[in-house]
């Protein structure tokens, strides 16, 4: 039994999928530790790690995937085709990788404008080329109209880890800083502003960026990372609450540290959203031994991607199931949960 | 420019995407020639094969992706969970990859039956395991009702290629034989009576099955094999013409060599469809060596899935575009071209 079922006890409460299975929460975590994991389980699959790592010949390989059914497609700071190429080098990075290639897969509706596809592939193409990575193979399927949304796209990819460099949930300790590369939620709040047609006065861009290079920066720096996690449905509070599950670590997160922009934070008071469940595209976390806490965020502060970079939190130490608490302004801490119904859906 | 590019020289007919686009051929290569191709070129891509094969520190590896959006989900011989495995793995065998990992990303439509997801990810785990091989990681998203069609899977594949194997279409060269498992068809009709509700009076049953293994067995026995090609959208004919093409070589084939199961045959006269255009899902094509004819038939015809094994046709020799004929039982051989519209929309 793995950690995440020790949190997850509940059966699946449902007999058909809802939209929440897919939202970050805990109904697809649910799903995957009901019927997912037990249907694939094996060793590789229960790294729960971004990528599956593994040997050929020596060489150690990451191997990623994700679909991307965002809605719209074009949206402030980015569209589904820069989102598909990011956040498939931005698992392979989480995993100490350095991307290689990637493929492309696409399931297009009958009637899609070909003027947006080629904008699509485009905006995957010029994102690729920037990281340095190639899109080397692919796939094109057409659904009648009415059965899809436009365009959804599979990107998967792989790349290649060098030695000595291992960032897993499994290496994080008691003792660990935890540091944020730049601020939160304005991936999730971009998309759903443009979804609803919501005009706030200042446009919310998102975050949509690939973290690969940066992330070689601190590995080249010689920062010893025990783990990444970059911050994507469910947001900063998803991503700790596995990893200390994963873990068995307890950690403190301290509120009054994270950067929200101002936009975001007027958006979410508004809507009734917590920036910490939001989703984010260029947003990670790591685990550095606290004596390498300076020098990360030197590194961290000399790119673009993390000027804004902070530390957020440390692990205090062993916990038999893991926990997140996040101390408010007030002083005041409270245990962060997986929220359990859909917040903000089709936001990747 | 491309060989194909020769061939399809017309620019995109329409400004919006039809079934066609999807359906393997005139309108599919227009895509891919006038748009993906010419967005994402670079030389892994432009080898026109089932995977991209690099090499990664010495190691020669395949690496593949397909999204299945078959409809229905569940037909006779299969469904789409051992469609979107054995896909994937005859993708990596085509290449004379032994398969290693697979990912799986499923985009499931709000609403579907669990219970059917779990029979979906059992089959692909049952297929998976039979082929000896895992799947690593994967991803889950959901969307709206109405906007995606009960479950689209799509699985990206690595598998490994041992030193000395090289199977693509540039090593076709004259006098090469060109042998086939199979039988014809059988996919493409199967799923097309069980989606209408046709019912024949012999059911006939998808061949899909995971090539790998019989694959393995010709590589291991020495069978120096130029090129395979495994013959699913389009069918033989466009598995062949996109194959001359590439390899700029003239292909003879001979009707009667063609097997087509009697119910297949019949179904096929009675709906007017040419069982060479139909998709398969456990047929393949290998070019061998003339001297290599027999033993190859030998291996092949040892394995349960190559029983029915036949040689079909040969290179003849250097064509300056590449071209493909069809002689038929009365003798008289005709040019096979790719057919323009739609002929079964989404059987894979």
């Amino acid at each position: 039994m793995s950690d995440l079922e020790l949190n997850c006890p509940l059966p699946l409460q449902y007999d058909r999928i809802v939209m929440a299975h897919g939202g970050g929460g805990r109904l697809m975590q649910q799903l995957l530790d009901n019927l997912i994991q037990p249907a694939f389980g094996n060793p590789l699959l229960n790294q729960k790690h971004d990528s599956a790592v593994f040997e050929v010949n020596g060489s150690r390989l990451a191997f990623t995937t994700d679909s991307y059914v965002v809605k719209p497609l074009f949206f402030p700071g980015g569209d589904i085709g820069k989102l598909a190429v990011c956040g498939t080098l931005n698992d392979l990075a989480m995993s100490g990788a350095k991307p290689l290639y990637l493929t492309c897969a696409l399931i297009i509706e009958e009637g899609f404008p070909i003027a947006d596809l080629e904008r699509i592939v485009q905006s995957m193409q010029h994102t690729a080329e920037a990281a340095g990575v190639l899109i080397v193979t692919g796939d094109t399927k057409v659904v009648d109209k009415g059965k899809g949304d436009g365009v959804f796209i599979n990107t998967a990819g792989i790349g290649l880890i060098d030695a000595g460099i291992e960032s897993n949930p499994g290496r994080i300790k008691g003792g660990d800083s935890i540091l944020l590369n730049g601020d939160l939620g304005r991936h999730g709040i971009a998309v759903m502003l443009e979804r609803e047609g919501l005009n706030f006065a200042h446009e919310i861009e998102s975050d949509c960026a690939d973290l690969s290079g940066l992330v070689g920066e601190l590995l080249a720096a010689g920062i010893e990372i025990h783990c990444m996690r970059d911050l994507t449905r469910g947001g900063l509070a998803a991503a700790l609450i596995e990893l200390a599950a994963t873990a068995r670590q307890h950690i403190e997160i301290r509120e009054a540290s994270l950067p929200v922009d101002s936009n975001v934070k007027s958006a979410c008071e508004i809507l009734g959203f917590d920036p910490v469940y939001i989703a984010n595209e260029g947003a990670f976390i790591l685990f550095v031994p606290e004596e390498q806490t300076e020098q990360a965020l030197s590194v961290l502060r000399g790119h673009p991607l993390g000027r804004q970079a902070s530390r957020i939190g440390q692990v205090t130490g062993p916990h038999p199931r893991g926990t997140v608490t996040l101390e408010n302004v007030m002083g005041v801490s409270r245990v962060l949960d997986l929220f359990s119904g859909e917040q903000l859906p089709r936001i990747c």
